[in-house]
């Protein structure tokens, strides 16, 4: 696993460079897709092609879940599999040129093994998994400290909120304050690195994939809110938080 | 008024170090004011207490209105005038190392001159004013484009939604998106680069006059919502944003 490990991350500083280089051509379109503000662009179809092809290459037994549509229509988890989100927060891409991610998981029976989020901007890729530790670069990162729910700030998702999902107004309530970042990747990564302890939000497969492998890597809590367990295969309402936050958030939405 | 503005930008950098150099050494308390996350620690203290120190000597004559105490009662602006945070968004000091600023402003008989947003952990100075334009570090940077509403992510206060206050809700459901990074600071920056469309809350003196400078320098609107017009001295919600989403902003607040 350690050489697939390399490949996977220099095939996502590739694909970070070819994001830079159609930025900097601004040869890309965007599109709307389910609303005005749910929209993709040519770079999140070049990027999901690109990496598509080349995982094909490198492991053809693999199935791939993808989210633009160049990936397999998977029902079974078994053996191994590949997810990909070549641009996370497409939103931020758009309107701010900054805090989007291109995300790729590996798993293997439906477990997570590696997780790859590389945050475009800042040039920091974050990577591993449950079994080889959790990278920002060549940097080790350490397990966060296990915060209480008073004592973090949060992110949870506004439409929830908005929508008065049980207990969540709650949550943030007792939370020492509300964040939206607008990307789960970027979401995630803070709470890998501390500071936040809590994101919740609806998620689909390519949301939390690699996500999760990192975040289990580092001993935070990764659950389901609305199902019996995370699955690789489904949306769900998902919290990705340090295990006391999780134990609070469970005791005020159930 | 050049000679001023170096001045200044030299002392923000100062300042900057000597917040690194704290946070290095890790020789700081966080103690609370009004309520458990309405934070204060020695960073801020220190900071200001420096800063006013300065600021004193450049300017003898001038009075000073600061965030902690080491500044003036000030009842009349007349005359020259600073306006200094130590620390902006020190929930997000204390809990993610990130995201935190400092601020500085200049006014004269109440108008705002130059205004000095350190964002402290990117390195970058965003400053200038209505008469020497905007820059950061040694950039100058464009006016960001007349966006409307439904163009634009929005930074609205979370407490004035939680609370209804009336039509906010509304604009944040005809805008694109919402985010929330905790910082008056850098979440005016976001507004400066366009990345922003809107940033609206109530504002402290100290949190509003730097920004207000560099904002009007960059054509966009800074406006209060709840009160004739907005004033250097008090407290008031207030809004900055592009021309097109104050207008819309007024129409659904009023």
């Amino acid at each position: 696993m350690a050489n697939l490990d390399q490949e996977l991350q220099a095939l996502m500083w590739e694909t970070r460079q070819r994001t830079l280089d159609q930025m900097a051509a601004a040869d890309f379109r965007v599109a709307t897709k389910s609303s005005f503000n749910d929209l993709v662009t040519t770079v999140d179809k070049n990027n999901e092609r690109y990496l598509t092809s080349k995982l094909r290459a490198l492991q053809p037994a693999a199935q791939i879940i993808s989210e633009e549509g160049f990936g397999d229509a998977v029902t079974d988890p078994a053996g191994p599999l590949f997810i990909v989100d070549p641009i996370d927060g497409t939103l931020n891409f758009v309107k701010q040129r900054d805090d989007f991610a291109i995300m790729l998981a590996y798993y293997v029976d439906g477990q997570p093994k590696l997780g790859y989020i590389m945050d475009v901007m800042a040039g920091k890729l974050y990577h591993g998994g449950p079994e080889v530790g959790v990278w920002c670069n060549d940097d080790r990162l350490p397990e966060p400290a296990n915060r209480n729910l008073r004592d973090s700030l949060v992110d949870v998702s506004a439409s929830l909120l908005g929508a008065g999902y049980p207990g969540l107004r709650e949550v943030v309530a007792q939370a020492s304050s509300l964040r939206l970042y607008g990307s789960a990747g970027i979401e995630i990564v803070r709470v890998l690195k501390g500071q936040l302890g809590l994101y919740l939000s609806n998620l689909m497969p390519w949301d939390l994939a690699a996500g999760r492998a990192l975040a289990e890597g580092l001993g935070l809590a990764v659950k389901s809110i609305d199902a019996p367990q995370v699955d690789v295969l489904s949306s769900n309402l998902v919290l990705v938080a340090t295990k006391q936050v999780a134990a609070e958030v469970a005791a005020l939405v159930n």
